[in-house]
């Protein structure tokens, strides 16, 4: 742990934005290495080097290079158990919490990601393909909603953050990006207001980074 | 734990074929309920009295209700920590595990399960949908090839079972129904080959349960 851990990231990629948040909460200071997914940066053969599987966000931590969002997480949680706890101790919570974050990371995202829409504009178009947004995100947020009716307190699981939170965020704002509307979702907007007060949430956000497009740029 | 765990399933799904295998892999009886997904039986008003997020896996266990599969291995093993562990206790073989699940959980399953195919098809036509499936499939095979020369002995990852071939077995079946080529990837290959040869795995094979289609039946 001599060095600094190094995140290879983008401001607006949602798995990025989680581990983002995990570093800040466990107050693990970190470099900022860009990655401009709409240029394409992950492609070059410079990135390769980093990660052959050309994606981020990838986490240099204890001489490790880690992919993946959630196991990275848990990775950083288990190493560093000091608080919060982005892992609840109890097991049903721990495993309300996983949940919630999976209905994110396997069940939406992957679904609005910046490769899987680029390939749905040329194959049917931009008008079909804001409707397979639309179905999917509203399909996710049904399960979220469903979901926090029954775990939620102030935050996902009760009053403590845990990954489900990391993830939520992030999901909202995609969702309002891609003109998704969630006034039907009352639980979900609800928890999402209230992490956004938080400092770590404030200072995580897509539009306070390094690389944040200048139009985009808020303090 | 006074009542038998009931798992609603579907013999083809990838994500009950997992549960299947951790709960055979612990030796947990259980009792199968299938839920046809081609007919569309998880779509039910009866069915969305057991889940109203109308996917499955289900299981029912210690007067839970759980979904999603890497979730509800994660609980299995934790509340069961009898042998195998499904997680190593190593925080970077964990981390390991976790992140090949994950690449096959979010980053392939989400891009072939039965609903996103269904409408695939009709919105681009057979063609199109089976050259999605090939692009999707090839580059998560990719990514796991990739993973398994740094991480795998006998298994996944080193010579122990982990949450990560509870994965791979149902998605290289996958492949293999949809016709991905797989003989780039000796990896995934070799160590698939490996677990077939295991009492659970052979069990647990999707063309060996009780709802089983007859045409597809293996003894």
């Amino acid at each position: 742990m001599s060095s600094k851990p190094i995140l290879w990231n983008f401001f607006r990629s949602s798995a990025s934005w989680r581990v983002r948040l995990a570093l800040t909460l466990k107050s693990i200071d970190y470099e900022y290495k860009p990655v401009n997914l709409y240029t394409g940066e992950q492609l070059t053969e410079e990135f390769a080097q980093v990660n052959s599987k050309q994606e981020i966000p990838v986490l240099e931590i204890d001489g490790l290079r880690l992919t993946q969002s959630l196991p990275i997480i848990e990775y950083i949680d288990e190493t560093r158990p000091q608080e919060p706890r982005l892992i609840p101790q109890d097991p049903v919570k721990r495993c309300k919490a996983r949940m919630i974050a999976e209905i994110i990371n396997s069940g939406i995202q992957p679904y609005q990601n910046t490769n899987v829409l680029k390939r749905l504009v040329n194959e049917i178009g931009e008008e079909k393909k804001n409707e397979w947004l639309k179905f999917y995100l509203t399909k996710g947020f049904k399960a979220i909603e469903a979901a926090l009716v029954e775990t939620s307190g102030k935050y996902c699981v009760g009053d403590d953050i845990t990954i489900a939170d990391l993830c939520l965020v992030p999901q909202v704002y995609a969702a309002n990006r891609f003109n998704v509307d969630l006034t039907n979702f009352p639980h979900v907007l609800r928890v999402n207001s209230e992490l956004e007060k938080l400092p770590a949430f404030h200072k995580c956000h897509a539009h306070r980074q390094v690389d944040t497009f200048s139009e985009l740029r808020e303090n």
